[in-house]
């Protein structure tokens, strides 16, 4: 490796990711969450004592009438009426929010119930620097099924290389689900260009939105409110706001010898190939991973279903599953950059 | 638990299945298999020797122009020019074959090389029973990697839960494949109707010839040759041998309190919808596990690789997951008898 590049010590990019919809028990079948029950009821000083469980401290904070983001040290939280985000990359202790959270959810929202979860990460470059029980999806999960009941815990790929982890509740008759259309894109990318990566450290660029503006990421998608911070000496960290609930968050892990890039939005897409294929274009990857849910009534739930459409120019196939959940339908595919 | 029905001990149905394909790296690209290479040149005493490595014995004995197969005291070992399988259950220890059948292969075959290689099970009910490594799918992969470069493993359906596991090569640029059609087609019944069972037992049924032709057995795959064998007090083999190196077998543990039923065939169909209902219709499964494997020459290739035709009457999908390998399109299922 070259010592020159080597500009910054190891940095566990992988994020962990939590998402938890709630519901109330008194509510409605017909209306999702009770119409006074909202996440944002929680106050800023128990997010920041929450945030702190896991190691993580809010950086930034943007909104708009549907969604709370906040740029945190460790990635980003979105916060919404019934939908909880928390991503956070490193060495974080995620799971020390669970309980907490939920503690919160029950004392300020009129939330009762948990009515979906999704955890889900890639494979750590290095597991045996993590805290357990994150050092093994197997102890996660264990961890995770003392908090909820009918988990169901998945690996896409190949359990002993580049593969990706999914704890999600399976019940087997759900009462209630999570209604209206939904759909989470995420595409991690790894071995990056390093000339591409100099853009997110102090050295080439002085502000955040020079960064931002400079790669392309502002315009990724139309009529983001763009939350950005350039950390020294490196690694950036964006989340954008779009109207109606939706957001789209992307962090970077510059270092050569650990280059990471995660992208995810919640953004309704029906043809998610042309965003893909600007992402890899401002990135270019030399491999990524990709992950697409969409429920029933998502206007992406046909998106990327046919095994022989889903591919990107420059890059090959190497994984490809399909996974039919109980709501959801499921995408995973790993890409490699083609020989050239 | 009605202790008149409970006429055994636990009996671990689920079995280690291991299909071994090899080459010759002297052979022409074009002819699969040197032409003198055979694995039907190792002698019946060799085989003998190597399954006693696995606590299994042969029991019965029927060949045709392409294939030897044999009935085992714990399941099955089908022999065909180039493609080895052995399936056994219980608490056998499989994996002790392993390197006495690469010597044995070398000796007197003339085979040198590995061309691919497929160990798959179902869950155990009881993984505590089993010896090690078998007792952690993590540990057989373990062992088999020390055995086999490149592989990939894999875990359908929940980790947590009723899921299936698979091992096989994923060489990132192979240079040689399996040639020409060839498919799997498997379905592992568990929870079955006793009434059904019952017919495997020497309480019912005296000869195997009779629970065969009783059950219908003998309809399900035309121009089968037979060799079935009924155990005492109960249990049940089968491998049905059809011209062309396709085979079918069928394994029974017919005790109420852990039933199991395994069918197998790579016998090539364009639609298994027909086969598959006339077989759930013959064992009135309470839940099953389909796993379906299809390269690109096989007819099956299409088969079974749309989510929302994979549907058998009386069964809910409770998984459904599509794989795309290097070679192989795999489709995962999981049913459960619907709620009457």
């Amino acid at each position: 490796m070259d010592e020159k590049q080597d500009y910054c010590h190891f940095f566990e990019g992988t994020e962990k990711l939590l998402e938890i919809w709630f519901d109330s028990e008194t509510s409605s079948q017909k209306n999702s969450g009770a119409t006074n029950c909202d996440l944002r009821l929680i106050p800023r000083t128990a997010w920041e004592s929450l945030l702190s469980l896991a190691n993580c401290e809010i950086i930034s904070f943007k909104k708009n009438d549907k969604l709370d983001a906040y740029v945190l040290s460790e990635s980003s939280m979105f916060v919404s009426k019934n939908r909880f985000i928390l991503k956070t990359c490193g060495t974080t202790t995620l799971f020390n929010c669970i309980e907490p959270l939920l503690y919160l959810v029950k004392k300020f929202t009129g939330f009762d119930e948990v009515l979906d979860i999704f955890y889900s990460r890639k494979n750590f470059l290095r597991p045996e620097l993590q805290p357990k029980p994150h050092s093994s999806f197997y102890d996660e999960v264990e961890y995770l099924d003392n908090y909820f009941e009918n988990g169901a815990a998945y690996c896409m790929g190949p359990i002993n290389r580049d593969c990706w982890f999914l704890f999600t509740l399976n019940q087997i008759e759900p009462l209630k689900m999570i209604e209206g259309p939904d759909q989470t894109l995420e595409i991690i990318m790894q071995n990056l260009d390093p000339k591409v990566m100099k853009l997110f450290t102090r050295e080439v660029c002085s502000t955040a939105k020079e960064a931002t503006s400079r790669s392309g990421i502002d315009k990724l998608l139309p009529g983001m409110v763009i939350d950005d911070f350039l950390f020294k000496p490196c690694g950036y960290s964006m989340n954008g706001l779009i109207n109606g609930d939706y957001y789209m968050t992307i962090h970077i892990t510059p270092e050569p010898h650990c280059s990471y890039v995660s992208f995810e939005t919640n953004y309704p897409q029906a043809n998610y190939y042309d965003l893909v294929s600007r992402l890899l274009k401002i990135f270019s990857p030399g491999k990524f991973t990709l992950t697409l849910f969409a429920n029933e009534s998502s206007i992406a739930v046909e998106c990327m279903q046919d095994y022989r459409m889903l591919t990107f120019s420059g890059f090959v196939g190497k994984e490809l599953q399909f996974s039919h959940l109980k709501n959801y339908n499921l995408t995973y595919g790993l890409f490699a950059k083609a020989p050239s």
